[in-house]
């Protein structure tokens, strides 16, 4: 099927901004996309190892959900609905309580900020700020939180931040759990500075975290960290925020990246976005601890708040996807088998490789060099894989496919990383 | 066709957060929509004159871009690419510059900020900073450009600006052309602002300014200030940014709302969301001059940048409707029909109502006490009317239907309204 | 009396920083001084029409002091305090609360801030922004309130600002009475943007206002605008703030510049510096309504706020000049003499001059091109005259002689300038 | 001799502001000051090992600079000059350049910007930025600088920054030497953080550094973390400035705390106040190295810079103590007598106190619990001897005394503190 012509093939040099990144790594057109495989127009399959930076857990264009977005679409159901009340997105949240937030306990309101991360994020800094009546939120080395002004000022990448052109204020870095390495307990410190009243850091009205920095270089927080995190929150009335929105929605197996860390108390807010929509269109919530409900009507809003196509898709993937198991185990299965290849990766390059790190789906090794980790990529995209660094020098390569991705195009992307790898040393 | 089951009725209440707002003037759970009318789970009708904050130019899923929707997603082609290139985001781009730069000897190049109308005004301040170096910009009293902190920076509603709770930084609000009244050129004002260099102004990056302003109570711009504007600003070495999110993409009559204006200079930036999509889902451009691409790539990013169900819906709507006058005479001719209808409301009431004003599809009659607002909007939806107040106290009755409403249902429409007024003065 | 050796002439050019400034203008070395007079090291005389910019109304050295200030150093006093209680201090607070305070029926406690005006402001901002619980402060264009950065933040200069390096947040510049001409009235503005919630105008802690800006070009504040700005910040909840640093202590003829102004309500803070010692040593005090009395021991400090020196010298000039009105008469006459003789040149040179203005002993007239008050000052140097500019371009000849200058004295200095401005204009 | 007729006891309670706080720990009114003793009116004497918080170096009045300034008084020399060229301030100059600068083989030009140590860190935070034009000013946990807002935004004590009531934004906190403990280096974690792109670290414009930290619990930096971090900020073009404002002049037996540590380069930026005048009079500079002497001419400013009594002073001081090494050898001497005597109280009771530390003449003890600090400074002005507490808990018992103090007189204070804690732990 054919739906659009061929163009002169410099339209994205002309008429797109400088500041487009991803094409200039994988130089192609892409049409298709089915599974954990994009095409491109010239016919050419790519298996996907970033599955649109973690918003494509369930692959693209999943067909257990398509039928149900096309029946809504045909059958003329409302589109756009502002924060209005529909079926649609009535149906989502009676969805996500008993799917979700039920069986396992948690007792949220759901907000819906905008249909983005960054609204998310910036919707639950408002939040613990008007909550704490406190200014200053706390991030962690190497988190990434998104782009828009307040949700950068929580983010540690100094390109990005640069990108600002104005100081980014009313927030405070501290040490990530592998931040200075073994040997330094970071919350030890946080600790310390906590209770020194000299140590200028003011109390936050947040800390927001992700359990596994993504972006950041595929950093893991312990479950042990993560406790001891939320405890000390908790003591000193300082709001947790978990980012989950890159490693939530199963990417490292339950549903919450903190499910199985048994934290002493639940997040006071969660952000959820990329997958949660599982179709790869805008969407994004905020969970609420119900005594932290604070904004009046309308105090915060958004025109795309209302996207009903994705209250359709998002529904229909929890009913896929979160009424057993079943995906849960099959991540862990296919977690093995990248871990497995990864490990081995770095045994045979020793000099080249200097750690494997993950938990999940998502995985990644660490480069000596990060001019390695950018020739394997680059190597990997002319054999037909799509595969991204990360990092705060792109010296990470990380393994982002699918969560459900079949196991044989796993291990065949997995090929093609460790002939591309193979190539790039030896040469 | 029942895609829903029936749920529980309390479901908002119990699950969603307290900052939803238009539900609660409108209490009832919408399912299907088509053109200018809502049907709610009830089968009851509403004509939609609010034509979701601007989202909705040309109605509620139009038939005549539904089937490319539906062809794209059923043919397998990308949804999400991120700022890879695709077949879909070609064809925008080659339709945004055909149909609508082109013709109108406009230079600009397109970047993805982001699929919200908050990303895009992020992007355009960041990109003004970056350009100029300096931190500071300004806006318009009562101007409205967004939730997240960049953007709620250069908004000057305070109950929104409050919800940061931080203090919101360089920026600058300066009286739009109306806000003193007769008697007071505010560009006379700036203009001995800016040459007094004791004036505590600081030469800003940019000024944003919306033509019209819809949240601030239809506030508008005339051709002679914004030409001083975009004057003055290059004069001075400011960048002039059009947030033509709410009032572009026809809802004056031409595509963008300054067209007709004859600036002696092409705005700098320009941010278009909302109807750009012409379907309701997320979408988000900003056009920036070719000399202000300055960007590094990847300096700004975001999960969402490459929505292609946006891209297929734009390109299909700029084909459908922009290639001949039809739709900007159309505009012209239901505007008279609006203005009219307010005028005569005015008349009747002189006591009540002070002033009606508008441009194209965007009109607003202004009471004297808000309350009378809030009782006209509340009776006419008992009667099968949506329509929505403004300004800051509420106290503006904004029109801002679909701009190619059927010409019957406008005047039922503003029969409702014209009921409701007397119904609620009657008393 | 010889207590300094002559030394290489270009002591100042080799070890002084670049930032100093008004040396430049007056390159000569001074030695001593007496009332209005200052002696260079060659023995050349000065009139001096700008009295330490302020800070020496009763000009230098005051006989009637002098001997106050070396009997407390030779009995050997307390010098430094810090904010112990001394047998000095106690001496100036019951002075000034007998001789200022109570006779004028003004009701305030008094805070040490620190010796110098920056220092007296800073504290002030601090109270006014706890005891509302705001953060942003109104200022006025051209005011100029200190090098700190906090108090710069209140400051208009666009020079001075930009020294900071960094954003100067949490402050609004309002247009002072006279900034925008006749015609409009600029707290019907301000008025406008309170009452609007779309202004951008967050309300502020409080308002500071010089009723005459000295730096800022002599602009004078009428008692009309100043009692309704008293009345609009008590209606508003605002703290009013008189910065009478530059022109308290008798330089419009009373002890307060607003004293004769029948202010509705007594400002909440006053600041006071410079001529406050009457000896030219460092000095400054804040007077707080009791109501504002509020911070905790201790939460604000400072190594010289018990400078003992001065709580004499203070002391002994209100004992002597301001136990009757003899010098609030004297600064009546010989401010008719300053003004006659202004008025007088710009008589005579209308092209030239463009306004004359002030109150009391600060009084400028205003050149139609800068460099002509440039010339002046530079001739009048040349001729045994200091007298400098004010104004956002320098372009105000500013007479800020001491205020009890002897009026043979103060006529020769008049000659001069007169005298300077006929040369330079016949050039 | 009387100079100060005896008045209501009630004076300071009755007309001072609540924010007096030293006088609440030593209730009594001061009347003379010789060296190291305090007398109050009823005779009573006070050995003082406070000295002035730092600004009484050389003690109370001393008698080798007094005729100095009795001298430029009674000859009528100029006391005010802004910053003007006069005799005192070339004499000033001059002395400190070839007594304490070129013996030292340091290149710095002298900035006077304003009277008080807060004006020169704020002036020394302005030339950083301007110098680098970056924003971002690093200080250490516990470093006190100064309580205006640019110099408190580099001060950690929580409870002085609250005094704000806004945010203090631009400047990060960094961990002093000791403030993790035995174990943790600071500067491999600061390091660390400079490497990491993503710690969210940007590189600072500066840091600011007290090598002694006085008001932060006497924490001493060691030569060698001075010398690594004299390296790494040279190596990553970021400012050191030096604030020896309260441990420079002689505190340490050094004029400059640093002398003696052989720094790799010379700090670009010195702060120097308090004892620098010698003789308790507000005074204070900035010394730079000449590549950073970029202000413009007036852009940083000051009614006060001129204080000629202080220039007096100062110089004299130079010549009585500087020309040769008593001071230091005495300082040397002394310091040894108070740490003996307090290791001797930490042996004694090793459960009521942990740590002696200091250098020079600034030693502190510090308690297990604050509380013994509080009572053992009460106890002990109640025999005559006023002693402070430091550290961000004020468990500190800070001893300050003069640094040419009388051995006799030392020993006596150190007995009456030795006193105060037997008796205070006995009870």
């Amino acid at each position: 099927m054919v739906l659009y012509a061929p163009t002169p093939t410099d339209t994205f040099d002309r008429l797109e901004s400088e500041v487009r990144s991803y094409c200039r790594g994988w130089p192609t057109v892409f049409k298709t996309g089915q599974g954990a495989v994009l095409t491109d127009e010239d016919g050419r399959d790519f298996i996907d190892f970033f599955a649109g930076a973690g918003a494509l857990n369930y692959g693209h264009n999943p067909p257990e959900i398509r039928q149900a977005l096309i029946d809504h679409i045909s059958a003329g159901y409302v589109t756009h609905s502002l924060d209005m009340m529909t079926v649609a997105k009535r149906d989502f949240l009676e969805t996500l309580s008993s799917l979700i937030l039920e069986p396992r306990g948690l007792d949220y309101k759901v907000m819906f900020p905008g249909p983005t991360g960054t609204n998310a994020v910036e919707a639950a800094l408002k939040i613990a700020r008007k909550v704490t009546g406190r200014q200053s939120v706390a991030y962690f080395t190497n988190g990434f939180h998104g782009m828009t002004l307040g949700a950068l000022a929580v983010t540690g990448n100094q390109y990005k931040r640069g990108g600002a052109g104005v100081a980014l204020s009313d927030t405070v870095a501290l040490p990530f759990e592998t931040f200075f390495g073994e040997g330094v307990d970071t919350l030890d410190q946080l600790e310390a500075m906590l209770a020194d009243q000299g140590s200028g850091l003011e109390l936050p009205a947040a800390v927001i975290v992700e359990t596994v920095q993504a972006e950041g270089g595929v950093n893991v927080a312990s479950p042990e960290w993560m406790r001891r995190l939320s405890a000390m929150c908790r003591e000193a009335g300082v709001l947790l925020i978990v980012d989950d929105i890159q490693v939530g929605c199963g990417r490292t197996g339950t549903f919450f990246s903190f499910e199985d860390m048994d934290l002493p108390y639940q997040p006071d807010l969660i952000c959820l976005s990329k997958s949660l929509s599982a179709y790869g269109v805008p969407f994004s919530i905020v969970l609420l601890d119900p005594r932290w409900d604070v904004f009046a009507p309308g105090e915060h809003n958004g025109t795309f708040r209302g996207h009903n196509l994705a209250f359709v898709t998002a529904a229909a993937a929890l009913r896929e996807w979160w009424t057993d198991g079943a995906l849960s185990s099959g991540v862990a299965d296919r977690a093995l088998l990248v871990n497995i290849e990864l490990e081995r990766m770095r045994d045979a390059y020793p000099d080249h490789f200097t750690e494997v790190r993950g938990r999940g789906m998502i995985q990644g090794i660490v480069c000596a060099d990060p001019s390695l980790a950018d020739a394997v990529c680059a190597l990997a995209f002319e054999r037909g894989l799509l595969v991204e660094t990360a990092g705060p020098r792109g010296e990470v390569i990380k393994i982002l496919a699918p969560v459900n991705i079949d196991e044989a195009l796993l291990a065949k992307g997995l090929g093609i990383l460790r002939s591309a790898v193979d190539d790039v040393i030896a040469k």
